[in-house]
């Protein structure tokens, strides 16, 4: 067994990947992570494919200097749009959080019909049907875009506060009707809405964090690779911003569970430096 | 009595400006207006203020080229933070939507209590205060920011639909028992949701809309410079935008009122080549 003690690093276009570093963490406590989020860009779902792509290549390659064992594209707008683009053209291996969503979708789905929520531009990307349909062909899948949870989530609104119980029940109603077997939260928001989600789809319908999955994948890649770290210390998580890194501390600590202590702002000068460099 | 026929050249982080555009072209109908949206970086409300006045300054260089004979910044963030420089570097004149908002505030709020909702930013700038203050010394301002609202009126829910009602009752109706005498729609998305605002607050409390008063701003201006245009032919409105020109053709008409025939993409190139060709 060999390891590897290079970081892993993680991206999304602003706070919501720290529900996939939370799973992470949790189950690999003893990984250096290193964690950028667009926040000057942010939201990504809502923006076109190609410029997406152009904003997910630019952020690997900041993310290239820290010389990292693999790149978790912690974002589902910028999975669905940008992945295979970078799988092709980076010089480690990458994972997004779509494929490993749609996986376990369609392995506890059983034949039913699954149904996943997202942002604007993921469902209309279609990459969850298309990648549930890879699994099997004859996936029945569902969806619907809830551009509002990440607003709310942001907010810092509750599963039992009126409003999000409100919108819960407009987005997702409809779907119950279509009587889905699983639900994707394909958002790295949605997680903290959980709560409010399950009321409202019921007991009968199980909930797949995307998030959660990819945690899954990343350890088995890494595994599979002899990659993990073979230190007994502390994993380190460091975070850079494009922009507000204050903003990004205190609304992180809710996507994260646990107080973020090393947050910085990465100006365009130096996050285009380096990517200039990279790709020069 | 002089004219001059160059263009207006109007800004704003997406398709919420299309309101100020809208106020302009039912005033100035024989106008040439250029509208430039930031789709590719919106929305501003959650960014810093150096974030905002260097997306601000970007965008009036990309501006320039089209030789206007103002520029409106119709954008109450990019006001919020931006416009003093703006003011202080363009070679032409800069006209914001707080400044005339709140001087129509303190008008009609006779001494009473003035309420403003806006985004975060505008809010955490505390434009809105500021400037009442300098027009009235003793002004009371009350303050909130409604982040929800922006991506209701995106979503194309109207001021009838329940969640609208929902979120304004949330919102309002803490603002209502201050007893303010005006409340100003400090945001260019939200005069599409007067209608659920006006029920909320009751008709003792009158709306200003900040757009509206930026239109009267820059005719007075106009009409002073004696820079009004003289052909009696319709205006033409070209739109401009960094990102998704179609999600911009489709929402825009509800904030414009009328359709939107042209709008084109600029992309990262043209839009930073352009930027460093004048500030050169």
């Amino acid at each position: 067994m060999s390891y590897d003690n290079r970081c892993i690093a993680v991206f999304d276009s602003g706070i919501g990947g720290l529900t996939v570093v939370r799973e992470l963490m949790n189950r690999l406590p003893h990984e250096d992570i290193i964690y950028f989020g667009d926040t000057a860009r942010v939201p990504y779902g809502i923006k076109s494919s190609e410029t997406v792509t152009r904003f997910a290549r630019e952020t690997c390659d900041f993310l290239l200097q820290f010389n990292p064992k693999i790149i978790v594209v912690a974002c589902n707008t910028a999975s669905a749009a940008a992945l295979p683009t970078l799988q092709e053209t980076l010089p480690v291996p990458c994972i997004g959080v779509v494929e490993p969503g749609a996986r376990e979708a369609v392995l506890q789905g059983r034949g039913g019909t699954i149904a996943v929520i997202a942002t604007e531009a993921t469902i209309n990307s279609d990459a969850y049907r298309r990648a549930m349909k890879r699994f099997d062909e004859n996936a029945r899948v569902v969806q619907k875009p809830c551009p509002l949870f990440v607003p709310i989530a942001e907010e810092g609104r509750s599963s039992s506060d009126a409003i999000t119980m409100a919108v819960a029940r407009d987005y997702l109603e409809p779907l119950v009707r279509l009587d889905p077997n699983v639900l994707v939260m394909g958002c790295t928001h949605y997680p903290l809405l959980r709560s409010a989600i399950g009321q409202v789809v019921g007991d009968g319908v199980k909930l797949i964090d995307s998030g959660e999955q990819t945690a899954r994948t990343v350890i088995a890649e890494l595994t599979q690779r002899s990659a993990l770290n073979d230190t007994k210390c502390e994993g380190k998580l460091t975070c850079y911003v494009s922009d507000n890194p204050q903003r990004f501390r205190e609304l992180g600590q809710r996507f994260l569970n646990k107080t973020i202590v090393d947050v910085t702002w990465i100006s365009p000068e130096q996050f285009f430096a380096v990517s200039q460099a990279n790709s020069a």
